[in-house]
This record gives C-alpha cells, structure tokens and sequence, in this order.
C-alpha cells in the first residue's frame, strides 16, 4: 500500500477536483515553480471551471494562470504577494472578482480559522517517499524551507504531493509528514532551481543604497535594542540585506550574540549565524542556495511554519519576540503608512508577504528606501494603496535623513544624540519634492481589483484597476 | 511579553481549569513524572472534583492518584496503559467510572476527531523557553522524543508547559513550538532521569527467553521479509529486545539495509541504526538515555508523532510500512487473541501501549513467550482480557514450538521448510498444561472497572473487578 498515483490528473480525480472548487500552492520554488502552471494545465485539459487559486505568491512564471483566467478555469486568487503578467493583468481587471491580498501571517490564520476554505492542495515536494513525507531541502529542485505549506497540508480537505525526487521510505528529515499527504505524484520536474533564487537576494553595490544601510545600521545600534538576545529579520530588498554587511560588524566587535534571525533567509544570515552573531535561524522561506545547504546542514537553522513566522491566530508566534525588521517600500507617506502592492502607476507590483507582520510584531520597524526613485519620491501625502498601517511602523532611513515616527519621541532622541541625521518626515517628502517636482494624482478605474486583508481579517485598503 | 506564570496554581487558574474538566498527561518521563503527582496536588489544593485524567500511560510512580480519587478530585481515567498502585486500585473497585483503554494509535484519533476533549494537557518539557518551544532532548530530565504529546499540544483547549529548565528564546531543536503553547511554569523538577529508565529495557540473560528471542530472528529470517528496505519494532521486553541480537547480525552478513526501527526506541536500535542495519528510526517514545543522545545527535534518528506512529485518524501512519512487529504477552489463546492488560489474577498490569496498533499495521505479528510463567500456561481456551484481536496476530514463538495462525499457511509452510517447530496453537496449550494442569477459570467481580477501546473506536472487551 502507497499513495503513488500515475498522473497528476488522476490525482486531481480522486481528490474530487470539481468547479469552484479551491486550490492551494506555496511559492517556495518562486520563479521556478513549474507546480501551480502544471495542476492549471490539467485542470484546463479536465474542463474544470471556476476554480479560485489560494496560492502564498504568484511570480511571473506563473504568466500562464492569465490565459485560465480568460478561459474561466480560474475566477478567482487569494494571494499574499503578485507580480509579473498576472499582477499586471489582474492590474488591468482581467478577473472579476478582487484578488484577495493577505500577509504572510494572515493567510494561515485565515486557513486555521476556517475563514479560507481550502479543498485540494498541491505541495512542490523537492524529497518525497511513496507515503507522503516530504523535505525540501534534497532533489534537484531543493528550495530548503517549506514553512507556507504546512497550514495548506495541516488544513485542506485533500492534499496532492507533486515530486520530481521519490526516495525509499521514510524520507529523512520530514518536513511535512504522510499523516497529512492523500497522494503522491511523480512528475519529470516540479522547478528550476536557477528560479528559486532571485534577484531581489543580492546587497546593493548602489552608493546610496549602502549609506541608506550604514545609516540604518546605526539606527539599530543606538536604538536600545542591540544586546545579547537580539533578534533581527531582513527583507530580501538590496539595500534591506545590505544592513547585514554594516550590523555584522558591530556585533562581533561589542561581542554582542543574537537569539536569532528571522523570515525569508538569505546567505547574509547564514553567515551572521555561522560567524557567532545568532544562536539560530528561524527559516519560513529560503531566498538562495546557501540558505538551503545550511538549513540541511546546521542544526541551528530552523525550518518553521508560516504559523509558528507569523500568525495572529497562533498562541504566539516568532514575529511577537522579533526586535528590528528593516523592511522595503514602494511608496510611503506622512502618516507612515507603507505601500508594498503597488507602483506610482497604480499597477501590483508585489504585496505584503510578511511586512505587515513584521511590523506589528517587532519592537523597531524600520523602512529603508531612496529618497526617489526614477523622479518620484518615495514620501506622498497618502499612499496608493496601505500595506501597512503606519501605527506600526518606526523608521524611515533614506539617504538624506531619518524621520522617526512621532510616537516613538525617545527613540528619536537617542539616534539625534547619536549624531544621526533625525527629520521630520514632512521634511524628506518636501525635500524629494524639490527634485522631482509634486507628483501628480494618480488616476484609476472605479473597479476594485484588489483588496487588501490585514493580518486581523479587516480590509486594510481596496486597489482599483489601471486604466490601459 | 512572555508565557511565564509564577506558579503551577496561577497557570491552572488562568488555563480556567474547573470542576468536571478533562486534563491530560503523556508519559516519556515513564515512572520517574513528577508532573501528573504534582498537577493533581495542585488540583486538591484548589479543591477541585471530578477531573478526568487523560494520560498517554500511568505508573507505579503516580500512586498518589489512588488518593485523589478516593477524595473525589479524580473521578475517570482514559489511558492506553496502567500499572503499579493505580492499577491495583482501579482493579479493586476503586474508580466508580470503568477506565477507558486506548492504543497508544487510537488515543490521538480520538482526540483529533473530537470524541474525547482535553480541556488542559499538561506537558512535561524537559527544556522550554519562555514562550512555550519545547524540546525533550536537553535538561535534566531528557526523554528525548515527546511523541505521545503532540496530540494533546495540539488539540487541548489550554496547553501549559511544566519545565525545569527555561532555556533561552529560540529553543532549539524543536519539538512542540510556541504556537501551540498557552503558559510556561518553571518548577524545581519535572522527572528523575532515573526512573525514566525502566528495568523491561534491558535483554534478557535467561536461557528460555533467549532460546526464544533466536527462533524469533529465524522466523524473521525465513518470513520472505527481511531484504532491503526491511522495517522492524520490538516491544521493550527482555526477550523481545533479545530479538535484536539475533537478528542484527544476519542483516550484517546478508548486507541487507533496513529501512527504518519504529515504535519506543532503545539502545539496541541504535545499535543497528548505528551499525548500518537500518537507514532511520522513528521515535515516539525513548527508552533509554542512550536513545535520547542519538535522537539528539543523529539526524537519521527522528522523533515522530502519536499521529505518525500508529494514528489510524492519520492519512497513514508508520505501522501502515511496518514488516515485522515482536510483540509480548501476558496471555494468549487458541484463536490468537492477545492479553496484555491483566494478569493471572485478573488484575489489570498494563495496557495496548502501541500493541494493538503494530500488530494492525505489520506485514507480521509475532508474539514472543515464555510456555508458562509461574505454573501458568501462556495459551488459553480463552483469554481473560481481549487487547489484541487474533486476527491481527500471526505467530507465537515459544521455547517449545511455534505456531502460526491458520490464516497464513504459506508463512507456516517456509518456516517448516526452514526446520522450524512449527506446531498448532492448540499443541502449546496441552504441553503446557502437561506441566502446569488445567489452570482454573478465573473468578472476578461483576462491576466493569475496564473498557478495552480498539483502535476504530469500538470496545474490543470488559475488564472487571478483582475481588479482595
């Protein structure tokens, strides 16, 4: 007895795949994931209709879910992050309904709590046995962590692992266990690995991206926070990484050692972790190759559940011990509110992943970002679209000045002391303006075609369509 | 923000602990838990009632429950096994509610799908941060796996981590994180290492049960199963272990390579894995210290789930890839049916643990015996106490012959071929009656202090009251 099924389309049949039904996807394979773009073939060649795609991200290999949208396979997608030709058609209003955007940390909530009704989900499963368990971190296509999987196979009604490495049971370590698995699915390749690692996983060699990050190093090092037990998280962002390069060295210098690092994990953290500065790793997500070789190899990184990353519906979770996150932003305005969805042309270019999350949990939420990009600045008096809400967010590093948000008065007090160049918000926005002129309103369609969900189910803010 | 509440009391009141309610317990500090004694204490202390305790097994060690439940502060129990004082007692009447036995497998369905509510599960955590992440494998009281816990962690309505050795946040390896974790309470001890021990995980030095445990590895040998891939549990008696000693090195000479080593894991398992035998074992429960370091060291060495064991709530569970399971017995009879929760006298001295579960599961059920045990014959007309159905039991082993059950003649065929004893089950009742005389049918109460619950929910069989 075992759960091998021959084709992915058989699997789907005893699963009870039917018209408006849900399917689940995890994006730890990004933009090499061949998985989503397999199922949605089948499911095209099986007649089936209506379905809605609950899936953690969408990256531009994914282009394909635009054509099952136009043909009806798909009506609908809840996501926590879209970019590429799906974000841009979905922009344009090629779905009838609103995409449905959560965080990180809000989509397992939802899915725990029942809100999000899952009925077929599909694990990428880079190591699999014929009963169903499953790691990451070997095969061809080993993306290390699989924590955005685990509400999907904890949750849904039948769970479909699509491999392209079978092993001898009992697979070693386990990720995701055969307790959970319906069936399995042999395939010739379930990504490429070239695509897992993006782009967006290198430090800037950009002069102003270097002093955003020495100047948001500094920030952390007088920010009262940064002793032993520290505890960090970096987006993926060029210059957010490149915070790494400038912290490491203090910490080894005052013999400051961190509890852990935190999120999508980067090569940057892993060497933090093997130099001394971190006890551990907390791993949701592997952005490239190292992070997957140390989190097979090194007892100390950590694979964890998006629950155990970020979960308001969890009895706790890492976010809430988590003391800096240095963060990205689209856009940002005097409020502090941050964008992340979508560009100055009112276009998805991304979504919340963990940021909303992060913010909420850390002790200090830091935004680092230009203070303009392509002549516009990246303070507005309102933002386009609220990612996250600006009660949450602390510091924003550009590299012309750091503005504190006026709720955190000590904490602009110790960085002024520090020499640091402290400015009212306002102050940056006037001071991009000066360059790049007042940006004009942008205007949209009246379609909503995008809502965003904070990670408490509330609709944080409605995105309308781009009119083409 | 933290978990930690002062004291054990000040974590009840605020889990909302209250007359009537259902607490839960796990058993991997064997009789060497502090927890359960210190938990009730508590309880009589807060002059609660009428609790039911729900735990994974009870030993000598918590004699003092005889005493809560004379005093009305316990009034049910439902465990998978039972022995020492406690099980005296309940034998004689002392529980006014018959004690609900499980499987070691049935146990997590039954509190997965709903039928039996925990309202507080009470986790031994041999080391735990302060937000609830657990691991047995450090401290102390190290037990290594805390398989039998993760039911209750996940299914209770409050979770409360008892520990005697808060390490700092992130503890690391995981075993139960802190999503699932309510309150943290540091007492001064949870559990002797000691008493952890028990004296049935030592091999046997007597002549009869190693006679035994050899025609046991002959059966194996002979079975058609022991080839690559093969996978194996014994049961932590002195002549089932023995069994490994036989058999580990006919693998070694046939270079064959085991899968994997299930169940309760000892010393002599990690022998094999260690020696190249098998390629993993799955852990629900250490025996030894010597299997708690390996868990600890050796990745190939892993801890799984009630759930993953044997959970037939589960998509599949270990024992569902088992080949061969040496189990014992404390009676059997002539239609294979398994006793292991009474004795002679009828008194209850055990439970199914996972026995009812692996014979369930294995491709071969081998129960390993003495002929008679203190001028009492091992097989009977009839069992006192069904614990395992004969249907799922495939051969007896004792020094005097084998028999096989009648449903599988080609495995008694090759074992004939083999030059193995192979007799009718019947036969080994008379010889031993030859030796011991027709034992006299046991006489007890009419109360049902019992109630055998198999794996599917159903009552396999009724223990009654012993009379004084």
């Amino acid at each position: 007895m075992n759960k091998l099924v021959k084709t992915l389309r058989e699997a789907m049949e005893l699963a009870g795949l039917k018209d408006g039904m849900s399917i689940s996807f995890h994006h730890h394979l990004r933009n090499g994931d061949r998985v989503l773009n397999m199922v949605l073939e089948t499911a095209a060649q099986m007649g089936l209709k209506d379905l809605t795609v609950q899936a953690s991200s969408i990256f531009d290999v994914h282009a394909p879910l635009v054509g099952h949208i136009q043909s009806g396979v798909v009506t609908a997608i809840e996501t926590d992050y879209m970019s590429g030709s799906v974000a841009r058609a979905v922009s344009e209003g090629v779905l009838k309904k609103p995409v449905r955007f959560r965080s990180h940390g809000g989509r397992p909530e939802a899915i725990a709590s029942g809100r999000v009704r899952i009925d077929v989900a599909f694990i990428a499963a880079p190591c699999c046995d014929a009963m169903g368990n499953i790691n990451g971190v070997e095969g061809r296509a080993a993306c290390g962590s699989l924590g955005y999987a685990f509400a999907d196979a904890l949750y849904a009604g039948k769970v479909i692992a699509v491999t392209d490495n079978l092993a001898p049971y009992p697979v070693s370590p386990v990720s995701i266990d055969e307790t959970l698995v319906d069936y399995v699915v042999v395939v010739d390749c379930i990504g490429d690995p070239a695509g897992i690692v993006s782009g967006t996983t290198r430090i800037t060699r950009d002069p102003v991206g270097l002093k955003i990050a020495r100047d948001a190093a500094r920030v952390i090092e007088h920010s009262g926070l940064l002793q032993d037990g520290f505890s960090f998280q970096t987006g993926a962002g060029g210059a957010s990484l490149a915070v790494t390069q400038y912290l490491a060295p203090v910490m080894r210098e005052k013999g400051i050692v961190g509890s852990f690092g935190l999120g999508g994990i980067t090569g940057y953290m892993v060497d933090m972790l093997n130099d001394g500065c971190f006890r551990s790793l907390l791993d949701v997500q592997c952005f490239d190759l190292k992070a997957v070789a140390s989190l097979r190899e090194n007892p100390n990184h950590q694979e964890i559940s998006a629950m155990r990353y970020a979960s308001p519906g969890s009895k706790s979770s890492a976010v809430d011990s988590l003391d800096v996150v240095i963060l990205g932003a689209t856009e940002m305005d005097v409020d502090f509110n941050v964008n992340v969805h979508t560009d100055s042309n009112g276009y998805i270019i991304g979504g919340s992943g963990g940021h909303s999350d992060t913010a909420a949990g850390a002790k200090l939420t830091m935004i680092v970002a230009p203070l303009f990009r392509a002549r516009l600045p990246i303070v507005t008096d309102r933002v386009t679209t609220v990612s996250t809400p600006g009660s949450t967010v602390d510091v924003l590093v550009t590299q012309r000045g750091i503005a504190v948000n006026p709720a955190k008065p000590q904490l602009a007090g110790a960085l002024k002391d520090a020499g640091l160049s402290v400015v009212p918000i306002e102050a940056l926005r006037d001071l991009a303006e000066r360059f790049t002129g007042k940006p004009e309103k942008l205007r949209h369609g009246n379609r909503v075609v995008g809502e965003v969900e904070y990670r408490d189910g509330r609709v944080l803010d409605r995105i309308y369509n781009v009119e083409g």
